[in-house]
């Protein structure tokens, strides 16, 4: 599981920093959230497979977080794209993608599904899923936390103390489902232990600090928004964004493994700025740079974060 | 006087290439010729002061061609600017920069001025024009043809000859006014000689070769259409874009004086094979890259073009 970040600006792009967007890459597939101006060229940078890009969330409806949109969708459809393609984001997106549609001439041999985001609603995937939680920025606006589903635990002593011999039996009672053995009906709950634990990305998307980005950080990698430092307090509060101060109080209160800072203001060249003071209230503070990969399952092992 | 490559690939970006767009400074203006996805940040990383650009061409209406416009248009509006921007391209592009102007929450501080281009439609500018052209491209398509406008030659000895003294009256002859000198009416045609040579800079946009192109490819730097090789004549007939070397014939045919080679296949990783095949048949060929900028001052001065 990779996360690469595909642009790192706020609202003005740099020589250094492309429009937001970023990559999730979890097994075969690719979740995108936002797609600012130059995505898919970002993508093509990072080596990222935009074919596999199976939904894109757009947490609000300002340009820098969707401009890259009608290109990409034009360029999927260029390289013989078939398989549908599920857009989501705050309200308003039906009208946007219509528009972005209009664009051009090019016809899509794909579908294209869009829905729209509201507070708590979690999209299922294969093996994950990404809640959406509101957030402030004046606008209709979405932070995104992703969630492996890896299961419960499978309670194997359990098992073997009711006599079941391992085997499609354990298969069964590991999916939930209800087996029969020597005419006893064994229920899941009897060999079900706690969830077992899987990676968590939790994107706070352009916002002021809140607890709801807080309460959905806990052992996750948390990507914050980090507009200003910490001497523009009254800039970041004006303009419904946060400093990097602001972003690791997030991540120290909701208990985050880890912070990436994004959405850096174009003012600072030398973003190390935001990085040292971040770090000295959550020291596991970083400055995400355009096409940084983060390498989720290294980092684990490497951290030692859980098993 | 310079010419800077901003994006340089076919429909498609590549690590190498991105969106279509050519800037040409000239005194104190930009003047944009296509305006791709991720344009804005191609004239950053070009060093281009985007705030300066008074007009933007549009030659067609494939997204390849346009997407950078709304972010653009809300870059500019974002760094403060007041001063009109104008907007040329096909029918259509009212409607056009409409849509573009509907995507995303913002307001511009500054008009926006859209023209519709017609054949043989000539743009004046301070110091030079801008004429629209008809190419072929299986849709409203334009090439531009940019001369600057030097005036004509003041044949000074014309003017000794008649007795007139150096000074005033020399300018203002010069600028092509009537003026009485010792009660004798003297005529401008008296003492103005050919036009002066000015720089030209002729762009087929995407086209099939055609007479239009040649015909103002005279002394002129041309940038033409070259998405495909030689071996590859029947794509570009069936796609309507041009191989190299038919681009190399009408730089031939038109006298060009150096021809660019832009509008690539993400085909060619080296596109060196597309030089090499225009140069049997026009030596002066090069294909274009990102980021190059072509200083026609000094290349005047270099290849001893004219004074």
């Amino acid at each position: 599981m990779e996360l690469v970040f595909l642009g790192t600006t706020a609202a003005v792009p740099t020589a250094q920093r492309a429009h937001p967007g970023i990559a999730l890459c979890y097994r075969d597939e690719v979740l995108l959230w936002d797609c600012g101006e130059g995505t898919q060229r970002q993508l093509i940078l990072a080596k990222v497979n935009f074919m596999r890009i199976t939904r894109v969330f757009i947490t609000h409806l300002h340009g820098d977080h969707f401009l890259g949109l009608p290109g990409l969708l034009q360029t999927l459809g260029f390289q013989g794209r078939e398989r549908r393609l599920h857009i989501y984001g705050p309200p308003g997106i039906e009208e946007l993608v219509e528009r972005v549609l209009s664009l051009g001439e090019f016809e899509l041999e794909y579908e294209i599904e869009v829905e729209r985001l509201a507070p708590g609603m979690r999209v299922r995937g294969s093996g994950y899923e990404v809640e959406a939680f509101e957030v402030e920025h004046g606008t209709p606006a979405f932070g995104l936390a992703f969630r492996e589903l890896k299961g419960r635990r499978f309670l194997r002593e359990k098992a073997e103390a009711l006599g079941i011999p391992p085997g499609p039996l354990y298969k069964r009672l590991q999916r939930g489902e209800r087996v029969v053995f020597q005419g006893r009906v064994v229920e899941p709950e009897e060999v079900l232990g706690e969830e077992k634990r899987g990676f968590r990305v939790t994107y706070s998307g352009d916002t002021r600090p809140v607890d709801a980005t807080a309460e959905r950080a806990g052992d996750a990698v948390l990507i914050h928004d980090s507009t200003f430092d910490a001497g523009e307090a009254e800039k970041a509060r004006s303009r419904m964004h946060s400093t990097c101060t602001e972003a690791a109080r997030v991540a120290r209160e909701g208990g985050a493994k880890m912070l990436f800072l994004t959405h850096i203001s174009p003012r600072y060249r030398d973003a190390g700025v935001l990085e040292a003071q971040a770090r000295e209230v959550f020291p596991e503070s970083h400055v995400a740079r355009d096409l940084l990969r983060v390498d989720l399952l290294a980092l684990r092992k490497e951290r030692g974060w859980w098993k």
